[in-house]
């Protein structure tokens, strides 16, 4: 069985741009693969201008990542900075990783835009943080969306080099292009994100669901209920294609040809999406009851995670000849 | 009584130069402060090439502190990768380094001029890494050589950032700037390096030190025997100024006068450099009968320093929310 790991950012409470862009899959790919999946709270460090919120912020993304279907029985599941193995890892991989690499990585540079007061040593190293990751579990397939692809060839080249100096000890790994799709957010302009506040989190209430569901943007071009609708620029007709999959003919017949309204059609969506994540939040509910063994699982992945990281790392230190 | 912390790169067998430069005054400061010394292994990757040697100058250069007066009963003597927890405090240092200080320090940019190929991200973070190492133990004062400030003067940067960002945790380690002298070469023109090949290891026997001895470069100015010598421009006459300082005025008197010759000079220094360094070498020959020996007390050091290590990661991980 070939082995998968992904991180994830510990960004909060989990919202349906992140389930659909990526959770969804991982929850898929736990029984094809021997999957591991990281709460990587050392990379959020890379930005966070303070780390008050950082725990509850983990804890309040296992709840949605257990409620969504990944299974400890069936992954490993941890935080990151409890196996502290990657960290040593991480030096290593520095050694041999040029800057010049780092500093032409498109997604750094996108950063140092949006963060040019903060770019510290630690975000210039954000893709050999990632190499060591994968690396550390020797993980032969990530799973990737297409702006993740430079940071995967990235460590590729590592590991590359790594195998080159010291004599073969990491995989490869492949990259798995999933058809993320994007989730654009209630604004009906931008990916769906909890920073522009655009977004529904699984979460929610049905109630808080429905009142933000009704706050989304249609189609601008439709003023009256009267005029006929283009859902192929709607944003909430996208919605429905995940949610109402069934329906979704229907709908797009009935908003071309106005026969209904975007209030609604708005009203429809809220209730598909309450139904679709009804199982989930009931999890969610009854794993918030016992806080202890959300930590229970936490530890018991780090402690699983941390049996492989210390066999790499074993060989890493023999291979170098630091032992 | 105040902690003191300095750390050594791994070249192998020490010679004259690293000997009155630096590990005399390590000796010496054994008996006025709680010293930890550590040989710095990881901070030896950021430039080398290969590392098939790096075990072997780590063991040849234990044996030459240990023979030259470092006591494990009265400092902890420890290798820097055998404490893992320094990879942490490495990376943590590092979310709040920005860059821009470290692209500016003079020591980096003369490493990009000799090493303009293998500028690695490793290299970059030296003086992030030197920061964790002197943090890592809460060391309150650094002996340090004058072109070693700004590299301190970052360390209390990063010190006084974190402790402002995270709340009070570390001291900002103080200088104590030591006349070390600068050892000219062999060759009287460079520093005595093993790089230049102009310098006399303290393992070497009696009769290799004379060879080395009577090879060095005098008063160019001086042709023949009659020509009054220069001591001020001889190498050889700084060298007596610290194996001979009880003879060094009447050397001058018969060197100004041409009433010794370079040949006869360089004789008396050779004996008196070996008389210096026949109870170093004593027990040199003495430890080295028991490599495990050695191994046992590097073993012992990187005990008693991960203590004091994992006192601190857990103050700073608590600090900065991540447990």
């Amino acid at each position: 069985m070939k082995r998968v790991f992904s991180g994830v950012r510990p960004t909060g409470r989990l919202h349906l741009g992140n389930y659909l862009g990526a959770v969804k899959n991982y929850v898929a790919l736990q029984d094809d693969y021997e999957c591991i999946y990281c709460v990587v709270d050392l990379h959020a460090l890379t930005t966070l201008e303070e780390t008050a919120t950082l725990k509850e912020n983990i804890y309040e993304m296992m709840l949605d990542l257990l409620a969504s279907g990944l299974d400890p029985k069936k992954c490993i599941l941890f935080v990151q900075s409890q196996v502290p193995e990657i960290n040593e890892l991480f030096t290593l991989f520095g050694m041999i990783t040029p800057l010049s690499w780092l500093l032409r990585v498109p997604t750094f540079k996108e950063k140092v835009k949006m963060h040019p007061d903060n770019v510290n040593y630690g975000l210039v190293g954000y893709p050999v943080l990632q190499a060591a990751d994968i690396s550390l579990y020797k993980a032969d397939v990530v799973p990737v969306g297409v702006d993740q692809l430079p940071h995967l060839e990235l460590t590729r080249e590592i590991v590359r080099r790594f195998n080159e100096k010291f004599g073969d000890t990491f995989p490869e790994p492949q990259a798995r292009l999933t058809n993320f799709p994007t989730v654009v957010g209630l604004d009906g302009k931008d990916k769906m994100s909890k920073s522009l506040n655009n977004h529904i989190e699984l979460a929610l209430s049905e109630e808080e669901t429905a009142k933000k569901v009704m706050s989304a943007v249609t189609d601008p071009a439709r003023q009256y209920k009267t005029d006929p609708g283009h859902p192929n620029i709607c944003n909430v007709y996208k919605l429905h294609n995940y949610f109402s999959p069934q329906a979704v003919a229907q709908i797009t017949d009935d908003c071309q040809n106005a026969r209904i309204g975007c209030v609604q059609c708005k009203r429809a969506l809220a209730e598909a999406i309450n139904a679709y994540l009804r199982p989930i939040r009931a999890k969610r509910s009854e794993l918030a009851k016992n806080p202890d063994e959300i930590y229970r699982i936490m530890a018991d992945g780090a402690e699983r995670a941390g049996v492989i990281a210390r066999q790499t790392l074993d060989e890493v230190r023999e291979k170098m000849n630091l032992r």
